[in-house]
């Protein structure tokens, strides 16, 4: 057992938000009061950037409705930021803000940037004798951090895709056209980790349900093999749905979607991969019709479908975190550890900091199929336990209702700083 | 009181589906087992083409579960399809089915194509002597139907629309991106019913409240003033959130998204009015970015995100035209009848088959703001009710699951039929 650390907590929120990094936010304060050496329950806002202003908000003092709330709020209640912290004076910077409110304890929600600033700002802080402890929390739809079976806000961009695919194929079979290609547009740039997930619309993983085709960043994009498949699907199911990752690349590794920007005419460049395969489509296939659909921030944001099991497991991240930096961990992430037996279940583990920062986990090549466009029964047991249970989202005069945090700031102890 | 009519039903569905149209369907079901000379409870898949080559199921035979289940199934248990009866040859086919088959109730839930129909087929009956009671069963996202206060179908797309765009906007918020314009497109060729209802995720009908600018197909795009209102709302809210109905045109009444057909180096047309916007924003505003999003064929069939009250509305439309049948009426279809009172209330009535053929209701001008891109309290004191409650959907291992009909066919009477 460490030592008892007594001092301030600072928790904050960066990068893309998800439907459940309030959720985490919810688990580090509401633990955070469990404690006694924990005096104050500082927010930064807009992620590291607000702690270089040193805008921060006194959480303690929100009321215990706005704590329950973030439990189904997406966003980032916090705010986020992408700012990359680089210089060496951004970081004095932050050990100066810390020391001047007595900040003892530093929860960082989000991607693997985020960590490799928690990770910078540890060791400094070691360096400088000053004692603190830093842990990260993991966040990211894209699930492509290392180490943790999976990443919070993943499981609910996969309901909420698998849904809407499935809602959509009972539109397209009703209508029972012939000919008809429906393109569905998901994220993902690096990884195909999304847009995998969208087999979990499947009734029964065969072939002939939708979605027929998923295209993955990961397999670089023949259109031929591509037209022939769309055209085999048509055949068989009468219409062909196709989901693909917004980081599709063609065997040169370039981005599908960006192949015009080369166009000779000035033109601009397309509006993504679906908007490229709707044409292509419609360019090569005579007669038939062709729809896209391009979900982007909705995705990412539909509190209102998200999973219960994602929600459950990133209240449990930032208590973990908290628990850990009082048992004396830091530079550490918390990492979700899917415990070994028939039954799914889900633990925390702790990993470093420094193993996180700038590495991805891709999609496991053997998860796909030798076809290239489907998924595997690994995957489907992999990802099925992430999507289960509806998260109960309050509505008030028939759109829901969300909380935001009254953010009462804590008067600034330092000068102005200007950001780089 | 009419005398009673001994014989059996027929209920069909047609056009675009919606997630109420199967509850009107089980509305039509169960109400017509209450009464005893109702014999035998068809359905005609597809549309009037089922009825035309005689594919009929027989639903009195389904399991209850299914009937309930056709309360949240979205899409059409039935089939639908856009066949344009037109032929003579068509008609006299349809009216000898119906004698083979001894249908004396006909129902047909669908728009207004689809009550042109009805009507023909009504009069013909009548012509011909062939005791026939004909009542269609409004439905249509569109809303755009005449008499009719409103249609099935349009509170559900509203809500789910609404909900998207409050969700999307708290990420845009967080992330507190300044100059960043995000772009849904939402359904509605003719008319902005679809795309003005979005103005219901605003929390006070204010305009700082997203969505800022809402594009309608009634007012001719002005690009200029599109750009100029796009950058104030920059500059008062760091971001700008655009909703667009697909049919948004231009000072010549031509749609916006088919400009680039027209363009010399034949390039495929852009896809969509959003893309479209997209591509403007980023070509004149420098240093914006600019995120696009086309909702598709998920707004109308998210059951997941559907409203109780136009659930409701759609079910007691199907209750009301078996009763009105049985009452002795034909030629009429259904409508909703607001009853004017302090507190919302909606009740069914009858209008003639012949005033609603080929008809469409505009959203009112003076609903319309004098900006052009916002909508009056007096639209949102009417599509308030429209929303209200949310439709329980169930889930099976994180998906919602649906019901189909077994459909046992109906042993054909006639000679094949050859579609024209």
């Amino acid at each position: 057992m460490s030592e008892e650390l007594s001092g301030n907590v600072l928790v904050a929120q960066s990068g893309g938000p998800t439907t459940v990094i309030n959720a985490s936010l919810a688990g580090v304060v509401t633990e955070a009061l469990n404690h006694g050496c924990i005096e104050e329950i500082y927010g930064g806002l807009n992620g590291i950037q607000g702690i270089l202003t040193e805008d921060l908000v006194d959480l303690a003092e929100e009321s215990q409705q706005v704590i329950r709330g973030l439990r189904y709020t997406p966003a980032a209640a916090l705010g986020t930021c992408r700012y990359k912290v680089k210089r060496s004076e951004d970081f004095d910077r932050i050990l100066e803000v810390f020391k001047a409110h007595n900040i003892r304890y530093f929860f960082y929600i989000g991607g693997n940037d985020s960590q490799d600033t928690a990770d910078q700002i540890s060791k400094l802080a070691q360096e400088r004798n000053y004692e603190l402890r830093v842990i990260g929390i993991p966040k990211t739809v894209d699930n492509d951090l290392p180490v943790t079976d999976h990443c919070p806000g993943y499981g609910s961009v996969v309901k909420y895709i698998s849904t809407t695919i499935k809602e959509m194929a009972l539109d397209h079979e009703a209508v029972g056209q012939h000919d008809f290609v429906s393109i569905v547009e998901v994220m993902g740039r690096n990884a195909g980790w999304i847009a995998a997930g969208a087999t979990m619309a499947k009734r029964r993983n065969q072939p002939e349900d939708p979605p027929h085709i998923i295209l993955l960043p990961e397999i670089a994009f023949d259109s031929e093999r591509f037209l022939y498949l769309v055209q085999e699907s048509l055949k068989k199911n009468r219409y062909c749905m196709v989901v693909v990752g917004e980081g599709l690349v063609d065997t040169d590794g370039n981005y599908v979607a960006a192949a015009s920007q080369a166009d000779s005419f000035g033109h601009a460049p397309l509006g993504g991969a679906a908007e490229y395969l709707r044409q292509l489509v419609e360019q090569r296939l005579g007669g038939v019709r062709v729809r896209a659909n391009k979900l982007g921030i909705a995705q990412r944001s539909a509190a209102h479908c998200s999973s219960q099991a994602d929600n459950d497991e990133a209240y449990m991240c930032g208590v973990a975190a908290v628990e850990a930096a009082i048992a004396g961990e830091s530079d550490k992430m918390v990492t979700l550890v899917r415990t070994e037996s028939e039954q799914y279940g889900c633990e925390t583990g702790l990993t470093p900091l420094s193993g996180i920062a700038n590495q991805v986990k891709p999609l496991p090549a053997t998860w796909i199929n030798e076809d290239g466009v489907s998924l595997s029964f690994q995957f489907h047991k992999y990802a099925s336990p992430l999507i289960q249970g509806e998260v109960e989202v309050p509505f008030e005069n028939g759109i829901p209702e969300f909380v935001t945090i009254s953010g009462n700031q804590i008067a600034k102890e330092l000068a102005p700083y200007q950001l780089g």
